[in-house]
């Protein structure tokens, strides 16, 4: 079995006109057998959010949704687990805190069955939270102490779907440009990808190509190519030379393996 | 002669601190003889402004500024001007509305006498919308018609005294990103410049390269390298691949000719 799609999403994604993306989430599921389930691990507001999407998913795929409102890790080791994982077509992850997803669910035995069920094909769909903890590394949060003049950018580890990559949500409506720049600057092996609002990026072919859809674009800075990064000597404003930027709007085909735009 | 240097700033520069970038500023100046020259053209209002700047320069500086409020293109012809301007060492532009500085100034007898004696040498100094004038090709604003789901942007002629370069100021404070991207897809043969608020490029070597001085960072965007613009066909969210980018701090040297940044 081939790993299933991704489908990430930069948050506040339209839930009430076109329903665009979470369209696409419900299709992709569609090819596959069984109901979409939402975990609600991200959000303080578990009942409310995951009501919302249980209607919007079961109108959109046709099948009642399987909530999972694991919120400790204690749940998260609970035996009917396993067996539901394995009966899903997808599983979608409700925006929140990314740190409450990785840490409430890391190493349980949910997250070791939701690896096992995504490399047999599960569709993965996050928002915003549920974006950001898709890679392997991920940003949890940044902070600008005014008084000592100094950033920091908390990272951690996400849960994995894919490699060299971060992942920043809300990307130009919070302004997310300088985080996601640090973030390159402190790893540049990876591919920095800023996802707006209401905008998506569906990973396929096994997390070698992704297509962007919705609403605003999608940005990638590519450390790789930096020819100079003087973070290490300068805690303030850092400088770093040659990184190969694209801006991606709906449509547009990116390979995460060569790192080049497909060109159609 | 050689051609005067620039200091272009990203506007909302520190007057009350350790004014770093107005003293770089009247420093460059005081390598030549005479007076500084404040052009309040931008502003609607000059005589605060102008006054402002007045107190600063005289403090820094340490000969009393000469104001020139040039708020009509018949006092932008004035005859006394090509001597006054012939006596300064730097002329230094406020900020405001880029389109007043090229609307009343664009073509007078002032704008002539400026270009010659910045051949001359005369610094030329400038803050957000002084700063934005400064290229051949500027930005005059942005707009979006959500009704119509197009943004526009206004693109007009500034004072020249760059050639292929876009700049953009208040850059990371107002979230600039998406209209100097559209600036570039509509014109990749230049440089897209943003510069962030207190933060500054001194422009050197008639125009072949420049350091960044100030708090924050300067944001270079090459279009040159770009493969793909779909802009003719996409009204909406375009897309741009393969920009050469830098984000470079103080102390950051970068060669307009060779568009590299210089490592030393």
């Amino acid at each position: 079995m081939a790993k299933g799609d991704l489908l990430i999403i930069g948050g506040n994604e339209d839930k009430s006109e076109n329903k665009l993306i979470l369209s696409r989430f419900a299709a992709l599921c569609r090819n596959r057998q069984g109901p979409i389930g939402i975990l609600t691990t991200a959000t303080g507001l578990p009942e409310e959010v995951g009501s919302e999407y249980e209607k919007l998913f079961k109108s959109l795929h046709g099948i009642k949704p399987i909530l999972f409102h694991l919120d400790s890790r204690e749940k998260a080791e609970d035996s009917s687990l396993p067996e539901q994982l394995s009966s899903l077509s997808g599983l979608f992850m409700t925006g929140g805190d990314q740190l409450r997803l990785t840490s409430i669910l890391g190493g349980t035995s949910f997250y070791k069955h939701l690896h096992k069920q995504w490399n047999n094909g599960l569709i993965i769909g996050g928002t915003s939270a549920g974006a950001a903890v898709m890679s392997r590394l991920m940003i949890i949060s940044s902070k600008l102490f005014e008084k000592e003049e100094i950033s920091v950018l908390e990272m951690g580890s996400g849960f994995g779907f894919l490699e060299d990559v971060i992942i920043d949500q809300h990307f130009s409506q919070r302004d997310r440009f300088s985080r996601l720049m640090r973030a390159i600057a402190l790893n540049p092996q990876i591919i920095g990808i800023g996802i707006d609002e209401n905008t998506a990026i569906w990973v396929h072919n096994e997390g070698e190509q992704f297509e962007v859809i919705g609403e605003y674009n999608v940005s990638i800075f590519d450390g790789k190519t930096s020819t100079y990064i003087d973070i290490a000597e300068n805690k303030g404003n850092m400088t770093i030379s040659d990184i190969r930027f694209h801006t991606l709007g709906a449509g547009a085909v990116f390979n995460l393996h060569t790192r080049e735009m497909i060109i159609s």
